[in-house]
């Protein structure tokens, strides 16, 4: 008999050899019916895996991350089995899951796929999925696995043996497919229930351009086709409210080729937003204790080195500008030259937390091809902060830290969020991380009691932690339910070691303080990329670039309307008149097509009784007014930053 | 007979041969005792030197700047006098006037001058000067001056001579003392009336380290004692509010070696200061219906090519960073980047003026050797706009920008200011200048038209323009009368053209705008700089990083200071608690010392009465007040950006 430990803690005894699919079983068949993985002893397997020794295991469904991408994974292999029937001779690449779904890439020789072979595949797949045919997982010898594929003459799957030793090496077979893979897979291909090729490209070997054009199928599968409808309708939704497309519309961005990818020139509306969310950052980190600072764009390479972001992140870095016999580096990040300003002078418990915050602006290097609207750029203005403090300090600053975030998720109407808990792996110390197993396990801990203790929903990841301390990335979904990832939030107990920072305790003691990186608002690209699709382009007033216009009925209103527009302006408020030779109609039309929030048409009736007719974007008509009554109203909505 | 123009108009007829000091003497004798040179046609001569053709002719004193340059350069060559008197054998290269004054570089073979020597030299100078020595010119053929000086075994002024034509070689002599010199100079020693050498320091020879280290002598010189003691009192409040030592002392800024020289990191108070003078900015500059943008820091070199600033800048910018096969270059000015906004979009004559600002953060190369404080930086956050109209909105915007020079000189409290309006040289057109001779003459008369009208005090200065348009340069006087050169403004007719931008006009053609640079508020770095100076780190209560600190008398009052604080802090005032366990005198003194224009002294009766003690820097205690009416005062006072 074997232990099985469950996620609650409780164990329970199993024959040698049982699968999770028999503990699932042993625990309800509904549940059972839903199990596509199970995470044992903390690495993904088949459902359907025999199990040796006492474990750990968790279930994993659909609703867990790990879960969705088996059932993803797997439905590249049916994709495959659907493209080998159709197009017999083909020869496959990898398979994997993706973020939303999965691809495959394939060499079909003289074959090719077009868009309007994916129906007939989605349809081969279909079929398939039906036969219910289960994933077989076959551990086979290096020499059996080279002489099979030696035979079916494939050269990619001999590419990839080459890396691989023997005792590591599986065979998935379902139905009349058999690929060389280390899995893990669903139990059968039943789940599949619902299914969408989204696109087909193509994508050189390796991803090098000097090699073969292979052919790159991409989509995704659900389990029911409710969710796949859910999918594609949030993904149309997404196209009309592309951030790309309303960033041109709204003359919120635009770029240049003569500046260069990747580097935004941001337009006066687009300014705006990113004054009011400056403003906001201002507010909010002045009310918490925040002091702010300016550094230049630049350092030394000596910096670099000394932070270890050189050589380990020259990737990511610009290239250097030699001056002076001297390497110059822009700065991919702001934490070194806040560490030069918290060392500047001589720091005692007094000055503790050290709390300074800049809206900085960082550049790194992303490959071209890799450069996305706002959402992958070169040049980021980041709501930086770095948070000096001792380790007694160390909770109550990173809740602070935290509450900063779910103000902000409450202000911009961000209702799903999850903070992704980032861990070391203990087995890269000193290579990927840091070589302080003690700090590691201590802040990990201190972290975690944070995320539990103010009940935000959190995962935890392990080996995915920054170098110098455990990470917390927060994704956050948009109002389609698109997923972001916002910001990240960081411990670091490695940089005051680095630059030998430290202040004097009240022990008289010098003490080496912790530092947190954070910046809850990300970069001003990303938000606001992100904020445009949340709000469809459709701001609330405190950040819509033009707030209010006034729309006069013909030009004997041009008078009265100035003088209205000037009230406005004196207050505060963002305004202005259209003065065409326009029909009212026509004004409104266009007005409501910029996506101003506020209208106020002037005529006959309100010039007499010195009145607005005010309109509200997406509400029509909200009757007459009082120019100081509806002054007073919106200039409250304003201040209090109201959602609508 | 010739004919002398006068500046006045007034023309007046001489015997050919007559010189500038005859015209002087023709209109006073206490006129000519005043003359010191004359500007000729446009150049610089001796007073004494015959005119033998109709000349336009201005008398140059003390008052006019090159008057005061051929005073301080004549000095150098008494200076050289003595010191020849005094160190026979020594070798003379340049001695040119600078700013303040003047120096001499010279070889002194084995012998040397200390700091000790200075007084020796002066006192030998004043005695010269007391003979009333005639400056005398005589004009000399290269192969007589190459022999005298080959005679004398000057390598020096051979040196010099081997870059001079026959007919442009000049010697000077007065007294004892004859040097190759292209003059011009004063008529006698007898106005040089109060001398001060100021250090001796060593300068390679052609400022190349390779070279050989000469000795460099500075000096100034004044024609009244009186003068001189009112200079060198100046230097010496200069001395105490040196920018670099009060902006480390109140923790304005500092510098680390491994970010870089000429980099500036603002610490907190410092970016207070900054963010308050951009709200300044952006609150006249919205007032003034200007627009805002961000712009990236780097661009493709092909838009330095398109600017027309690479090659003709390059040694002034950062080196170039090559990626993806393409040179980036740091910014060195905002302009490209802002034109690449105006044109992102179409344009009409209802959009323009287009006026767009932003705090540009540019980054310019300058020899380490030059960089000095906050006053010569490689790192410059600049109050940058450009205004693109067309030619009929031009002087409207032009003294627009005037106004807002006025407005800010009014806040800070600059009583002396003069513009300096730079031409071009119409002999330079197609070099240094843009090839458009009447553009230059239309644009030059339309600023200067605006600067009459206006009443500002400017001054023309020929020669010295942008290559694309001409300039004003902002000088300022400190509030102890040190001169500091603020802010440009500039016209542009080129760069329209280089950059293709046009808007429709009312005719619904296509027109080139016009465009503006202008930032008044100069560079965050040189302005602050000067603020540090002007007001001695004692900042007006708007501007102040602390404007209230609380002074409990004891601990026992701690709570009702904390109460003080929290209403003042949520007021928006900056305020801080001495929390300090000293007597209430060394807390007093020491807020004194830190310069925080309020403190509110808090004890035993305040609490009580639920009042304030009221002290202000430099005035001392303003007695007991009701908080809310403190506070309401220090609001208004904050409001309204008082002076004190």
């Amino acid at each position: 008999m074997i232990k099985i430990t469950l996620p609650d803690g409780s164990i329970r005894e199993y024959q040698q050899g049982s699968t999770a699919l028999d503990v699932a079983k042993s625990i309800s068949e509904g549940l059972a019916r839903k199990v596509l993985a199970a995470n044992i002893n903390g690495e993904v397997w088949d459902a359907t895996r025999p199990i040796d020794t006492d474990a750990n295991l968790k279930l994993l469904t659909w609703d867990d991350t790990d879960g969705k991408s088996t059932f993803w994974h797997s439905s590249a292999h049916l994709l495959a089995e659907a493209v080998e029937a159709t197009f017999p001779g083909v020869k496959f690449w990898v398979g994997p899951a993706i973020e939303k779904g999965f691809y495959y890439d394939m060499d079909l020789g003289d074959q090719k796929i077009t868009e309007e072979n994916l129906a007939q595949l989605e349809k081969k797949m279909n079929e398939l999925a039906k036969q219910n045919n289960a994933y077989v997982r076959k551990a086979i010898p290096k020499t059996e696995a080279v002489q099979y594929f030696t035979e079916k003459g494939d050269e990619y799957k001999l590419d990839l043996l080459q890396n691989l030793n023997d005792g590591e090496i599986t065979f998935y077979t379902q139905g009349a497919f058999t690929d060389l893979c280390r899995g893990p897979h669903i139990p059968t291909t039943a789940p599949i229930k619902a299914i969408k090729l989204m696109s087909v490209a193509g994508a050189y070997w390796k991803g090098d351009e000097k090699n073969k054009q292979l052919t790159r199928i991409y989509g995704i599968t659900f389990p029911a086709q409710k969710e796949l409808d859910e999918y594609l309708a949030m993904l149309e939704e997404a196209k009309k409210r592309d951030h790309r497309k309303l960033g041109k519309e709204l003359g919120i961005y635009t770029m240049d080729d003569n500046v260069g990818p990747g580097l935004i020139l941001w337009m006066p509306n687009g300014t705006i937003i990113i004054e009011e969310l400056e403003k906001l950052a201002k507010e909010t980190e002045h009310a918490a204790g925040y002091k702010r600072v300016v550094t230049p764009h630049i350092a030394k390479e000596s910096m670099y080195l000394t932070s270890g972001h050189l050589p380990y992140y020259a990737d990511s870095m610009f290239p250097p500008m030699e001056m002076d016999g001297e390497r110059y580096y822009l700065k991919a990040m702001n934490c070194p030259h806040h560490h030069k300003i918290f060392d500047a002078d001589h720091k005692s418990y007094k000055d503790l937390p050290y709390r300074i915050a800049e809206y900085g602006t960082c550049y790194r290097y992303e490959q071209s091809g890799e450069l996305f609207g706002l959402m992958r750029v070169r040049c980021l203005h980041m709501n930086d902060a770095h948070i000096y403090c001792s380790k007694e300090q160390f909770a109550q600053e990173f809740k602070a830290v935290n509450d900063l975030y779910l103000k902000y998720f409450k202000i911009f109407g961000i209702e799903k969020y999850v903070m992704r808990l980032s861990l070391h792996d203990p087995e890269k110390l000193g290579q990927k991380y840091v070589n302080e197993p003690a700090l590691w396990q201590e802040t990990e801990e201190l972290v975690r009691n944070v995320l539990i203790e103010t009940g935000v929903p959190f995962v935890e990841v392990k080996g995915e932690g920054a170098f110098y301390g455990p990470k917390i990335d927060v994704q956050i979904w948009s109002a389609i339910g698109r997923e972001f990832t916002l910001a990240t939030n960081q411990v670091d107990f490695a940089q005051s070691r680095s630059f030998k920072l430290s202040f004097t305790n009240q022990h008289n003691e010098s003490e080496i303080p912790l530092i947190i990186h954070r910046a809850p608002l990300g970069t001003h690209e990303r938000f606001i990329g992100f904020l445009l699709e949340h709000y469809a382009g459709r701001f609330p007033l405190w950040l819509a670039p033009l707030q209010v216009k006034i729309l006069p009925i013909s030009d004997k209103f041009m008078d009265y309307a100035n003088t209205v527009k000037q009230k406005l302006f004196d207050a505060g408020v963002r305004v202005e008149i259209d003065d065409r030779n326009e029909k009212i109609g026509k004004k409104i039309r266009d007005t409501e097509i910029a996506k101003v929030p506020l209208m106020l048409v002037v005529g006959e009736k309100d010039v007499n009784e010195n009145k607005v007719s005010v309109r509200r974007h997406g509400k029509g008509d909200l009757g007459m007014q009082d120019i100081s009554s509806f002054l007073e109203a919106i200039l409250e909505e304003i201040k209090e930053r109201k959602g609508e």
